[in-house]
């Protein structure tokens, strides 16, 4: 294993060419906008249940696109280092990493991280990387492509799988280009709407009190340096719940931006269900939606997951909701996990 | 005049406390979010038609929400320089600068540069920090801060003053903060429906093929990495042109993206006149209407400048449209010499 400038946990490492049988690892890696969350399960089979995981841990956004690629994978490499010491496991114990990162939207991204993995890791080592939806898909069918997992935390995403591996995505392409259903996009369009009720260009809301208070502000003109400051797409999506909040309190314009996520998120489930057909043909065949991150959860009033499945299953009644018992980042290892299974078994499924 | 360091220019000047009558000059420095241009006129009136432009220069953006705060002001201070070089005038020629730069949305804002000129300029130095909206007001007006002007270029924003003081401001919030109907605005907008055509979540578009030949991409996938590759607001307006092609060529899409930025720019100015009641009681009493930018220029078919003011003469039939001879950065030279102008005259207006 090569050791990357600047990155702690690896040094004590040494670099033996195969890795031993016992004591093998999988690292599995959930890198969305917000963190970067690296899970060391052991690779030996069958699993008990509940899954035995090794060691956890959680550095900040990894995503290319919102950090740049250099400190993504700083990120990357040192919350995998770090997994591998807290589970008292050496990189030569590793046989596979899954690394399930958002911004991965190209065939040319996924190469690039790979070609950069491949200088980490010594060759035996299987390596996969996956855009991190492809992970909370499996995170709620333990580990099968087939499905659709719709993802709504700080950007979103749904992603969807055929059994035959046919797969096909919408949305997660970030705030410029219009995710509106994600925690980023609810939150700027309450900004927007304070800006408009401030400017005389729209109806007043409680948003002005309830964002400006949040933020500790005494006026919607500071909002404009707050918001320039630092453009982190998590920062500006902390005001998620001050929406929520608003709109329970029965504020119009919060409930018609929930209302608007709700369609947003609704249509890019649709139109990824429309086009691998994961409802049959008469679109009521049974299939996993698989429904991941903090827009989605219940709050007191407001349920925008519920709302969204309501939406989904008028068009297609077969959606069978799953909120997935463990985390992404382990559904990145059951990922690595299920495929160096398969080349066991002969039945190779290539993932990369 | 303090010397910057990395900025060249000012090196061979003198500090000399007081400056002298003859060969005394203004500065006025237009920065928008494309670029910044600074002019230098002669400070003795009365003027000559056409106006004696000593000098102009142009340099990048210096939105400090744009590029950051020591950036803006690096690119502030050459373009400043080099006007007096071209001019050959010293520093100590300079009798008032007016600096109008987009960005500047708040009194702390308007403080932060004039104590940081102060640090520049001798003492004797008249120096006004203004948004970029009013000087290109005043360039409509010739200096005189009465009217509302509607910038769209790059960004957008509506602005407005009363003959007796009051001022009132519409948008120019930037991206994140709902500026639709400017150039951004428009091309972020035809690049989400491009993602969306592609995704099955919006109607085809001929904006796909015509954005992914102006970028020369292959595939609306890389039209992810191209746009967080450099998130620069006037990289990604340069689409303008390409949006409104497509608009003239029939396509809905694009002439849906065109009518909506309409409706976002009318608002704007009547928003700002509303408030002022620059129409008077009856909404009918004339006022000007300085409207600056490339967004508001006439094309093959499409006039986006045109529609507005339609839609802004509906309710507000005394609005007459002007379309400024002289660049903001004269605006913002005239609006110095008017200051000063007044206080000669014992007629003090603050523009500070």
């Amino acid at each position: 294993m090569q050791r990357h400038p600047g990155t702690a946990g690896w040094e004590a490492e040494e670099c033996p060419l195969m890795s031993p049988r016992m004591g093998s690892v999988i690292l599995g890696v959930d890198g969305g906008a917000s963190n970067t969350v690296c899970v060391c399960i052991p690779a030996a089979r069958p699993f008990n249940d509940p899954l035995p995981v090794l060691s956890r841990t959680v550095a900040g956004c990894s995503n290319q696109n919102s950090v740049g690629e250099d400190r993504a994978r700083e990120t990357l490499e040192r919350v995998m280092s770090q997994a591998l010491t807290k589970a008292r496991r050496r990189p030569s114990n590793v046989c596979a990493v899954c690394l399930a990162v958002a911004g991965v939207n190209h065939p040319l991204d996924q190469q690039r991280m790979l070609d950069w993995l491949r200088d980490i890791f010594p060759s035996h080592v299987k390596l996969f990387v996956e855009n991190d939806a492809v992970a909370a898909l499996a995170s709620g069918t333990m580990g099968k492509l087939h499905g659709c997992v719709l993802i709504a935390g700080t950007g979103t995403i749904a992603y969807g799988f055929t059994s035959d591996g046919r797969e096909a995505r919408a949305a997660g392409a970030g705030p410029v280009l219009g995710d509106w259903g994600s925690g980023y996009g609810i939150s700027a369009q309450a900004m927007t709407a304070v800006v408009r009720a401030y400017d005389g260009r729209g109806p007043e809301t409680v948003l002005t009190n309830n964002i400006l208070d949040f933020l500790g502000l005494a006026s919607p003109d500071e909002l404009i340096g707050w918001t320039y400051e630092d453009q982190s797409w998590a920062r500006i999506a902390e005001l998620l719940p001050v929406v929520v909040e608003s709109a329970e309190s029965g504020d119009e314009v919060a409930n018609k931006i929930l209302h608007n996520s709700v369609g947003e998120l609704a249509s890019s489930v649709k139109a990824v269900v429309q086009r691998l057909e994961l409802g049959g043909e008469d679109g009521k065949h049974p299939f996993p939606l698989v429904m991941v991150g903090k827009v989605l959860e219940a709050n007191k009033r407001w349920d925008i997951g519920k709302e969204v499945i309501d939406c989904v299953t008028k068009s297609y009644p077969g959606a069978y909701p799953i909120h997935p018992k463990v985390e992404p980042a382990v559904g990145a290892a059951l990922l690595a996990w299920n495929a160096i299974a398969s080349e066991l078994d002969g039945d190779i499924r290539t993932v990369q």
